[in-house]
């Protein structure tokens, strides 16, 4: 039988005494735990990057791995701590909205719970990590079968992480860059369906001033160089430079607007 | 059953090609054998980091864990490699001292054994890569159940890393930051049970001139930007600057002097 | 028994959310897979890099591991995805010759199917992502046992790298830097075995016009500061600063040129 799969996504740093701490706490309960890394390289405390970074991967895993979420700038705090199942997937999470961009794409409700019961906690909980001393024997524990009703009560509501909505006005829609990968590739929060509706009439693309004129399939669809729009493997609309930067090209970051004109 | 836990720490950049010869030597002697990543980018060479990263997670792993620690300035030199136990921790090391700061948190002596029987090593050993050559093989053999006893002599003194300690005089505990967290945060080598032991009397506490005046229980006691000291995760007397960068607001880094001053 | 090895190789960079899309496609079709990271950190499109990476590291593994690399500049391109056996190595890789150095070690021509039966591939194939919707899969059903000949065509032509080899004239053996680790050494393309034959005869090594005059076996074997050539531990001639680096005394990268200037 395989091993249950904990995924572990924090803003500690990959190098950082913090993750090796995080794991050795989720195996002391459950040795058998088969543990795999998510990204320990979120921003500092970015919400945005995680939500962005949770919806591009946790999607592709089987229902059986178990999610946890440690980018937490709120720890020690009276924010509180989630076990959440939506859809097929389940996340231990802190209570500040990083996941709830990820349950927006399922239909049903998500089942909640908040965690209270101190008892599936490390005996000793320091103020300031939390991952350690509180998501990771938690983990260890649902891992091993334990009825998520137990960590504490089933409740209703929970933080929002408002993210920005494309805007239409006057034959502009309006987005923004919500992602750059490593090789400098933007994805906007201009959702692919969408673009794809409107395809027809666009009229213009444009980043920070800059045009992009080339409409494309895949990058290798252009000479080296070429600053292209395309539908992202998220599907987004997703502005790139073939083999090349397009962040640095043209000076775009996360929330840097683009726009794209239509016909009237 | 849970397979063999071998928890990896090293120099070698986490995008190194060693690092996955590494993984490899150990695997290709027990395919069984579960690999964690602690850490690959420990500062090259740098014995105080690695020890501080290994106090700060080892203990949080089961005691089944196997710690293999490749930061080895001294690789084929005359320094040997020990097989240590220390506590219910077992550690595959150089003789560099990187250890015994955890050693030291053991009441009972670490039982030490230099390992010298070459039919556990790989059958070429390199001059310069004793990780993949040495350690991975003998990791492997030990997780297939080898008794330590028959990697070389048991022997009874090693190599120490000699850490500073905070010093007292005239009512200022002089202590220093021994590690910068991926957050800016500033981890000193003052003990929390000192420091609250102290804590009634504290006048003042000052990192590169500037004073720290909140003290408080966790980051988010206080307003973004606020800079604060609390007891680290690790229980160590901690420097931080709420969502924000110590490190870069005090211009501090490993080895800046932390005074904290008291009431005669 | 065993949990089957998959190893991954990218260039998505360690943070980046592809890392886990891909971990979690291939667990989807296998939950029981065992992920080993190799890298993630190949520069953007690298295939050198790569490819130095992979005969690195490859070997290293029990031949029960399935490598699957995915520095892949031409997604979504006319370039098609191979199946390898070589030696007692099995990789997945794109056909731009990443893994075409590796299979010259290896006296038997390899075992090359092209990747064509698309039921074992996502439903759904984004035109930029193949790593998540093709690779992924195809590797959890490897190591569920398919057979690779129901993957695809058997080939027998595909494209190559061509890496520099060194040059020999009038005395002198001109090669470069290949590799330039996370210490700074530099590994270079000729052949530890070459230069051993050589060495009686060398009158001198220079890298960017400054001598390296000192040869040693290992770093320990020469004071610190000191620049020295070696042999690598993948049986190289290389160039490093005792406990220092190399790359920056020298003003060295890949590419660089390596003189082996020998008597007449």
């Amino acid at each position: 039988m395989a091993s249950p799969l904990v995924t572990l996504t924090t803003d500690f740093g990959a190098g950082s005494p913090y993750v090796g701490a995080l794991k050795g706490a989720v195996l002391s309960v459950n040795p058998a735990a088969s543990l795999v890394d998510l990204s320990h390289d979120v921003p500092p405390q970015d919400l945005r990057f995680c939500s962005f970074l949770l919806c591009a991967a946790c999607p592709y895993f089987p229902s059986s791995a178990l999610h946890v979420v440690v980018v937490d700038p709120g720890v020690g705090s009276e924010r509180t701590i989630l076990y959440v199942q939506t859809g097929d997937l389940r996340l231990l999470v802190p209570d500040n909205g990083c996941w709830t961009a990820l349950a927006k794409r399922y239909p049903a409700p998500p089942f909640v719970v908040r965690l209270q019961e101190r008892r599936y906690w490390r005996a000793s909980v320091s103020s300031t990590f939390h991952g350690r001393d509180i998501f990771a024997p938690v983990a260890g524990y649902l891992t091993l079968g334990l009825a998520p009703e137990l960590l504490g009560p089933h409740i209703a509501s929970w933080a929002e992480l408002h993210l920005p909505e494309p805007q239409i006005s006057s034959g502009v829609l309006e987005g923004e860059v919500v992602f750059v990968d490593d090789f400098g590739n933007l994805l906007t929060n201009i959702g692919g369906d969408t673009y794809r509706r409107i395809e027809g009439s666009v009229r213009s693309i444009s980043v920070n001033g800059q045009q992009v004129n080339q409409r494309v399939l895949t990058y290798a669809d252009a000479p080296t160089g070429t600053l292209v729009a395309l539908i992202s493997s998220v599907n987004t609309l997703e502005l790139a430079v073939v083999q090349g930067n397009a962040a640095h090209k043209l000076g775009a970051s996360t929330g840097t607007p683009v726009r794209v004109a239509c016909d009237a």
